[in-house]
């Protein structure tokens, strides 16, 4: 880590766990994520080595196992992994996300019972707001929850779930009242839940190690003891976590966009044209420099966002501006990487083609950079 | 063909042309596409049927077989069939290019005798300018060749070569003198000739159905008679086979960019969130205008260029324009066709995900995109 | 005039027309232009000379005096007037927006009696369809007339009014009937009638020279013989005739466009920093190379949108693309032209900061580019 | 001051000196700053009022009577007293800048003796590099110096000089030996120094409250005590200077992007059109969420590096990037801003046409955007 990127963390500890995770990301990310890409394969044991590295509980409060690390540290820590392997890296903000509700709504006795496993990376988290026909009219979803003495029974479909089939819980928000906003409920739902069941994983452009599928809820059967919150308290947890997750997104946008940055550089201090060192045309030091640009105004957007998440402060606002900014940015930086390669980017023997593949999501999860827009515009009206 | 379409076309000749090419490329094409993409697979059947239905030698005098169509429209031919397969569509662009040295520098007997099979569709052409150590730099291109009696031995190594491996005749760009622009001479060679070779194909983020390798020439002997224009004179023939190459790859652009863009609109108004189609929110609305906006000055731009190189006026920097507007047109198309489809555009369920891999490649080939900005910025200096 | 834009012309009466208007443009624009801006002039007398010129009517029948020039000629002398003195060009289009109600919806009787003056240029026009509270929501406009007797009685105030107090005439859409689009009609207004008046000029950013003033109807009474069209007509008369301006604008840009071009060009060759001229840095370079490319599609984008007019068929959603397209380009165009120049740039020493100042007008007139994306996209939705 | 701007605060003493500058901006700035920019007049006396307050040397030590605060506070500072007054701001900035080189290279003795006055708001700076011949490329700068006895005899012309002629000193870079950057020496000169004066000020676009003027030595006799540094040290001090300088003209930049953003979301919250507030349009709405978006990251960047400075560590390259982004969105934004207003956006009732003929300056001062690629494509070469 060098001078500046440490001036960036602060404390000692957090220096520390940054230095662990970048030898943990080059000893186990980087030699695997080529062929489990290739493979579509999910690197599920991974997140168990994560968890006893105690990276999978970060922001949440020691006495449950988590890391009680402040947001900002938290968010560098999903950075550097994604900068090694994005799957990994949107999988620990998927699962932090999913951890959201219970950490924050759920009672004490709820609290003690799950969060320690859940954060310790015993059990993989999802979470499951998004439905096929509600992709980002989430106030609308139709997935229906009937209390049946004291369990829910839940049917619907819920859609784009990462870690769908692979998790161990599930985060799912549930119609239990009226239409809109205010009849929506949260519930943590067992993976082993009869009638609870994962769709074939989504084919994709990219992030193909991270598995994506529907789950299925027919006739599944929740004990109320596991709603989370009250009911009719759904929306406002589900819009409050997402406010948490499109930080941790766009911090993986600035792990990818630093990864491409980085090989862009590389190559365009080797590759000689025209006499000299293609980084020294300035047809590509320019383009360097706005990548450059892009990613130091990106890096430090998020973390004055999440900074004013540790103060306590409302940082709806701020969060969608840097997911918006962070994706774009990566969006646009993965483009130039390959561009800087020329014909050698678009061939997969180089990971910036996969860069370009991967960072086409960001722009999509966790709202699509148009639903950030609005987010920031409704934020305006006042 | 509407009629805003319809009345870019100076001839009832060229509309039945267009006509027929759509009509080809629904029944023989778009069926294929996706499987072929998926399996690497190279539909050299179907340049035949091209071929035969004339669409290979378009824009080549008709005593030798070819089309005598002026190349406003031979662009929109190949516009036509990237809508359908950018594959096919870039594949006959090689291929008028890798027929122009011969059309336009070769003499009377040598057009006789190899023109109307390679114009006719029999044959099937490719274009060896670049090498692994100059992709940019042509110029100092440094494969070899020593005339030896009757014969040039060649010598050295030819990368990116579109249909290498599929071609039947290679034009091929050597050095047979000085260092520097100079020294280059083309040559016209059967792909049985000993000593030439294709390395194995390229493994490509797109365009997988288009064969790309390096050609190796190792002791390659090509008859003298085969020389094309005086020796020195390739990179002046070279240079002018790029401008009306780069017309190509604009066509190719502007009809992916179509594609993308009629597949985002045709879902924008069946989609619905928020309780309407989304085309009727401005937030998708806006992008799909933009990218309607893209498309109608891209086409614009394109065929301004060509009517010039109808007119035999100078086109060079009209060409380098439109290739770099219509590519980077088409990039971000795609682009906003995934963003479009949201989560849906990220599958492989739809063919939006394709053309956002295939886009990049064009901002890369025939010159890259900092290449043409070279070349408009030199047309300037005077 | 260079071979490549010559190409551009249909007939030889056209470059004839093109080159007067060069001529005209140098000898007697040229010269006066920065005078006239900086004292907020309106060069009235010169349109005297245009019109004498027969540059007033050109799209016209030649029965009642004008040009009888298809579109994409007429167009393409705004640009060149534009390119010399965009108040003057602009200037031009909006006079011809201003006949166009009673060239294509007046009956025999009254384009006889007063179109031979309005395109013979001895009568300046202005049209009137804005107001305070309705400026991108022409359907909801205010301003009524009420049928008393054979004359209407109007009463309402019009808003950023080309010509306002310099014209000769007014078309002017008003209210007779219903809310919304269709209870609106369009007059015919002499200058002279009582109760119609002008407000003082606004002051602007730029474009000085052309004044823009605020039009009251005061129980202005106008014949009902000076009604265009039928009663309800008027919205259908006001969005036709947007169409056209639309195209006048988008030539306007490019004029200006050009002028910021040539400029930013010629100091680049003659400016040297680092030993050598800035146009031979690839940072300049590049951006020039950018600028050239906006030129090339966006002139050649709104003669493609010009020639579907010519054509009779269907255009407003290619002249919106043209607009919006056109005039961004010109923006940014001059900021770049502008930062060419650096320090020199930002001073009034060089025309390219005015082309700045006049280059913003561009985005907001006929139609925000807000309002020409709706236009588009309204249009694909089918 | 909200919450959050309060939170990138880190001292209660900063949270009251930026309540005291808003105070003052509102009071002193606010009323004024339309007259002063219609008159070209140059407020000398505010700036005896910012002395007086301690505005005026906020990062130089207390023991010189400066504000001994870091630059992530003095710069906010500027950003406000910018949002109010960009010539009051970029005058604070220069007159910082023009203070570094005493402060940082000047010896004990020339410290306690000068510098008091300068921090103290006693004495006005200005900041000598560029000549008209040398805008981008210092290194090559021409003015001499020749040490006669014990005075140094300057001839040569300084260029773009902000607060020349008004300033009572001057930090001046001279050429005293060898070619290039190692000949080059930084003087201290009093503006009554016999040889130094100032051209009439250029006309500018916009700023024109603020002074920018030649100023030219003509056999000025500049006594050697008053050399900063030693001989041939100057270029390195120039450099440094400029690093610490485009972080001011980022808080500049970020100050005016605030002031056009707020008054572009207030009229889009007051202006109905088509039946509601046009900020309840996603067309504006997206605008005003991009605008947003821009200053978050921006403000975000240039104090992330701002911090790397007060930390000590190098930040080069992250200045050069907060310069770059920070002055391109401001640009953007003043050009929204006025887009918002619509028509009346283009006229001098309202301020952001003054913003956005006040935003290129910053494109250009202090290194063109240009020259900001550059260095930071250099820092990137190794």
């Amino acid at each position: 880590m060098d001078a500046a990127r440490r001036a960036l963390l602060p404390t000692e500890e957090a220096v520390a766990l940054l230095d662990l995770t970048t030898e943990l990301a080059e000893k186990e990310l980087a030699p695997r994520v080529s062929e489990y890409e290739e493979a579509h394969r999910f690197p599920r044991e991974l997140f168990r080595v994560l968890g006893r590295s105690g990276l999978l509980g970060l922001p949440y409060p020691e006495q449950y196992g988590g890391g009680a690390q402040p947001y900002e540290v938290y968010l560098q820590v999903v950075e550097e992994l994604s900068r090694h392997w994005l799957a990994v890296g949107m999988g620990v903000s998927v699962h932090t996300l999913s951890c959201h509700a219970l950490a924050h709504y759920g009672d004490e006795r709820q609290k003690e019972r799950w969060l320690p496993d859940m954060v310790g990376g015993e059990l993989l988290g999802a979470y499951c707001l998004s439905e096929p026909a509600h992709g980002s009219d989430a106030a609308h979803l139709g997935t229906r929850a009937v209390l049946d003495g004291d369990e829910y029974v839940v049917d619907g479909t819920k859609a784009w779930i990462t870690h769908g089939g692979e998790a161990d819980f599930y985060t799912v928000l549930v119609r239990t009242g009226e239409h809109g906003a205010r009849g929506i409920t949260a519930l943590l739902a067992d993976a082993q839940t009869p009638g609870l069941s994962a769709a074939p994983p989504e084919r994709k452009m990219g992030l193909r190690s991270s598995t994506t599928a529907q789950v299925r809820l027919e006739g599944a059967r929740i004990a109320a003891e596991r709603r989370l919150g009250a009911e009719g308290q759904g929306f406002a947890i589900a819009m409050d976590a997402l406010d948490a997750g499109r930080l941790g997104i766009a911090a993986c946008a600035v792990g990818l966009a630093q990864a491409a940055f980085d090989a862009a550089v590389s190559y365009a201090r080797d590759r000689v044209q025209f006499g000299k060192p293609i980084i020294e045309h300035d047809g590509v030091g320019f383009l360097l420099a706005d990548m450059a640009t892009r990613l130091e105004v990106g890096r430090a957007g998020y973390l004055a966002a999440a900074r004013l998440r540790d103060l306590g402060l409302p940082f709806t606002r701020q969060a969608a501006a840097a997911k918006l900014y962070c994706t774009d940015a990566a969006m646009q930086t993965a483009i130039d990487a390959v561009q800087v390669f020329g014909g050698y980017g678009y061939t997969t023997d180089f990971p910036v083609e996969r860069y370009l593949r991967e960072a086409k999501v960001l722009q999509i999860v966790e709202g699509t950079n148009q639903i950030q827009r609005r987010v920031i515009a409704r934020a305006l009206v006042r």
